[in-house]
């Protein structure tokens, strides 16, 4: 992998040279690990056209630091645990003579730009801008792969869930539930807080686990993701719960359900961003729900739960080829509760099949 | 409580008027909270003079936002989601004709700074600095109440698992397990990720559980902390399994109790705030621990995990009555494991006591 690190870290030093710049400044956590393999703990990447240099707080464990990690071409400075990577990184771009030095000004506070500019002596500050985030938008097939079993421990994690009792449990239990099941199968850990409603916070699309115990009738909805080597997928299941669901719970079901699929056969390479929200968007209004969904339909996931590009009705942008996104439509009714259904997939042109379903659970309305 | 809310609120506009600003635009959402009570949801506060205007999402449930929740000197201007609260808020102060706009650039991304300054029409901005975080410093009764309890939670939940059967579980589990316990004690969630070190991992300050099993004759480090009405608190306990500490344990154990025993009496109002952390320091370096401990010794705590002040060497400004710190120094011998004792306490005058001790589990070398 360290020549995969090597390679992006050149594409970022290409970047750099076309605009002009000696050198990249990189603070953002899921950037300097897309470009270094260093997971999240304050370090900062200086850039330069012949170096690389990450400065790490001195206090890691050293399965977390280590040159093993970094391969050979990176140097590392160790700075004091408690004080600012970034501001070592900038010192270390003043003494190496850099010029000017691209940062990343929608990641440093304004308080840090300062303390930044103090440092760097010599050094003229310029925007990074999200140039690599740029970059990461398009994945390869190691980072697909990892997405893959990410979204398999997040399948398993609910498969097993949907074999057990459920009436009776409170939002809270299943959401722990979940995730200590995905973090046996393997993950580092749940990608974002599980999302367990029951009744009438089914439906919802960040619904916080409260003690609410699941009833017989109820919808549920199950919002959840693993992370693993750093990736994260998500995934939402609507079930009911009992014999038989009622006419309006079917019909809301099937609704969410085709509301989804218009969004994921919309997805392809050189589509508009938009295209899949509108899909997603037409089939809900047509059915009445004319003020849903508020959010836009899907985005881009990967070392971040929620990355570029945006799928909501004004992005214009168009997708690429192996972009990993989500769609995931919801319709929730006050009171009642509601349906949310969604998948993460990976752009693939229509030889090679079509959108790459990574999270394969059933998207029937089983009645658990 | 919205009567305290509203009080803080004043407090702050004394501080602006004394600075010769109009107004203040709080972002940092532990600040947010402080100031209005609103859980964190992305919402910024303006405040001027005369008015208290709270930007929100458009999309929080009815529990999370609500007037009730807010008083009715306050009011509430709703922003689409996925739009950024604090640009709603900044055109609002050009609307109120303000002229002078402190805004939080310890909080505010270069980029973000830059947005705002490009819609708050007619409006100079200058910086808040850490105003609020100061006012946060001295706690309220009601907030060590809430303190308190995030205390006993997570007393509660630790005899909990002392009780149980340790050998042969890894770190994770007793993680997840601790976490699950403190939410079923009524915690809102743990205040931040449970760290159990087992064996070697023993002694560390934030080490990330892994799969390695507790096994007879290991140390068992425990670090963990509830989190009620956005209160947290921290405390850190070293046990040793099996029937008879080895004398190496024995005697660590002694040296980082007495080494915390110091730092936690050291505590008073009128003290210097390195104080605590050199008497915790000097305990450990006199029995030959020259380099450790690399970090401060405690740091206050409330609706942050660690806020001001930091309690390190360095640290130069006096403790006050009334202030929530953590005390936890620790020693971590490479391949062997280590001992860690972390307490929250207040820190009270001696009339009153002395400093009063939240966290209570016993710190003595328990055999499990």
């Amino acid at each position: 992998m360290s020549d995969a690190y090597a390679a992006r870290r050149e594409r970022l030093r290409e970047h750099c040279s076309a605009s002009g710049v000696d050198a990249a400044l990189v603070t953002r956590a899921s950037n300097v690990r897309y470009l270094t393999g260093c997971p999240p703990c304050g370090a900062s990447l200086l850039l330069t056209r012949e170096r690389a240099l990450l400065a790490l707080p001195d206090d890691l464990p050293p399965e977390e630091g280590g040159e093993h990690l970094l391969g050979p071409d990176i140097g590392q400075l160790l700075v004091p645990a408690d004080t600012d990577t970034a501001l070592a990184a900038a010192e270390a771009a003043g003494r190496l003579k850099v010029l000017d030095l691209a940062v990343e000004e929608h990641d440093l506070t304004v308080r840090r730009h300062r303390a930044l500019a103090g440092v760097a002596e010599g050094v003229r500050l310029a925007d990074l801008g999200t140039a690599v985030e740029g970059m990461r938008v398009v994945k390869d097939e190691h980072e697909i792969a990892d997405l893959r079993i990410a979204a398999e421990i997040a399948d398993q994690a609910l498969s097993e869930l949907l074999e057990s009792i459920l009436v009776g449990r409170t939002e809270r239990h299943l959401a722990m539930e979940l995730e200590r099941r995905m973090i046996d199968h393997g993950a580092d850990r749940a990608a974002f807080p599980v999302s367990v409603g029951t009744g009438s916070h089914s439906g919802l699309e960040a619904h916080q686990p409260t003690d609410r115990r699941v009833e017989e009738g109820d919808f549920l909805t199950v919002v959840l993701g693993a992370c693993y080597r750093g990736y994260g997928v998500s995934t939402a299941r609507t079930f009911v719960i009992g014999a038989a669901p009622a006419p309006w719970q079917v019909e809301l079901h099937r609704l969410v359900f085709r509301a989804q699929r218009a969004g994921r056969e919309a997805l392809g390479p050189g589509v508009s961003e938009s295209v899949p929200d509108l899909a997603a968007r037409e089939v809900l209004q047509a059915a009445g729900h004319t003020d849903s969904p508020a959010h836009p339909v899907g985005h881009g996931i990967g070392l971040e739960i929620r990355e570029a590009p945006r799928l909501g009705p004004a992005d214009m942008g168009k997708l690429d080829n192996r972009v990993p996104v989500t769609v995931g439509p919801g319709v929730h009714l006050p009171g009642r509760g509601g349906v949310r259904i969604e998948d993460t997939l990976v752009v693939r042109p229509l030889e090679e099949g079509g959108p790459e379903l990574l999270t394969i659970t059933t998207k029937e309305l089983l009645a658990l």
